[in-house]
């Protein structure tokens, strides 16, 4: 499982309080526990309503930089926040998001080359987010299609089918899952994420909502997932689908071997 | 989701004595907390090495069913000791198990038809357990024809693909994902069961193995489960998954109001 860690999001109040305060320390610690935890990447998103959202981008970037060498996935809808991370950015980063959007997709694509980027793409577009598998299917085609076109490797392309919250669009889960499933059996399909959290959204019992729903999407073909890795329930759940799957062999410590694995993964630079 | 408890069990050590001593309190009680947990059927294996297992059989029939009115799965290979229980049975009851060999298909077809019962078919036959998804599925397709030959509805046919240890045989997760996710795409395709402790035989951390394959085989179509249904921790996973499947929408209270479904449904006579 690829672990994209999504602690440092300025949409939290209390993360958003650090960016305002220049608080190097509690940023830099929220990076260092999560690459102790063997994450891949560390996800930076600067929240909302900054005046030079770029300049925060970039201080993201660099704080993280000064303790670990973790790759970092730049989270935002906007092509200059993204580019001012990129352009500091030591090791090849993550791109996250662009949608399907034919204009939009065609600048996030030329970033992604020019920076060796992965990058991630929604099935959405400027119609909207189809309320059916087939239609998040058809516009996954078109972002895989114009990774082809510009030469970006399956292996650097992340499609996520945009997972709402069960609570608000209850016929939400059996999409994302149909949508997941399909994705994962075009012929050499990439890499499936989903935001994990926003499942749980606004609902009771989010720990155990998330944990279910990810196991369940991997058994669908998800392979990367944008989540709290330092929920220790939740590795423990990703460890045993992960021995269910055959991706991992079982073994009696199992749960310790899935996890050394991941960080052995995630130290190498992907 | 259908439960079939599996508490009463003599290949259990523990069981194994209450039904030696003839301990009808101790059957009682396991019979009295899986009803109260809302299992839709109990099930009653004798065990091995019994000079009289169809006498058992009815024995345990007549216990449990002195204090519970729960639809009894009969767990046995052999005809004798499934008829000896059918004819005790107060309520239509499940055969669990028959194979797709077809001597032995015909003759537990003949007793589902003469006991009005349903029927748990095995995906195996005399020449063993295919090793692929499709050939479990090409045995699943001989049971349900078998069954429609019979005139045995689909709501009375349990088909189970054979989950076997992931600590033994660790292609069988893949394998028995695929075969529940063929079977569930036939079209009227039968209920789908598992005999889930299987699974984690012989392995540490098994509540943690046990539900999470059974999440994972729920998002691929399962919907029945030979478990135990006093883990709390297997109801709260089965609820989330059913909120995440739409199969029950979602509130604050959901966990206590799927359980409540539960119960209702098991205290409806299937």
């Amino acid at each position: 499982m690829i672990f994209i860690g999504e602690k440092i999001n300025g949409l939290q109040p209390g993360v958003r309080k650090f960016i305002a305060d220049k608080d190097k320390e509690a940023v830099q610690n929220m990076a260092r526990r999560q690459a102790d935890a063997g994450t891949s990447y560390i996800d930076l998103n600067v929240g909302t309503a900054w005046l030079k959202p770029a300049e925060i981008m970039v201080w993201l970037v660099q704080t993280v930089q000064e303790v670990v060498s973790t790759p970092i996935a730049l989270d935002s809808r906007r092509l200059d926040v993204i580019e001012a991370g990129l352009k500091v950015c030591q090791n090849p980063a993550m791109i996250n998001s662009t949608t399907g959007d034919k204009e939009k997709l065609a600048k996030f694509m030329e970033l992604a080359v020019k920076y060796k980027a992965s990058i991630v793409g929604l099935t959405m577009d400027e119609q909207g987010i189809p309320s059916h598998a087939v239609g998040r299917q058809a516009i996954a085609k078109r972002i895989m299609d114009a990774a082809d076109e510009y030469g970006i490797p399956r292996d650097r392309l992340f499609i996520d089918p945009v997972l709402l919250p069960v609570k608000f669009s209850q016929t939400e889960g059996p999409i994302v899952l149909e949508a997941i499933r399909v994705i994962a059996e075009e012929r050499n399909p990439p890499h499936i994420v989903v935001g994990l959290s926003n499942c749980s959204q606004g609902a009771k019992q989010r720990k155990l909502i998330n944990q279910t729903f990810l196991t369940m999407a991997m058994a669908c073909g998800l392979d990367t997932v944008i989540a709290d890795i330092l929920d220790p329930s939740l590795l423990e759940a990703v460890a045993a689908a992960e021995v269910i799957l055959e991706r991992h062999p079982y073994s009696d410590h199992f749960l310790k071997e899935v996890e050394k694995k991941r960080k052995l993964k995630a130290g190498s630079c992907e």
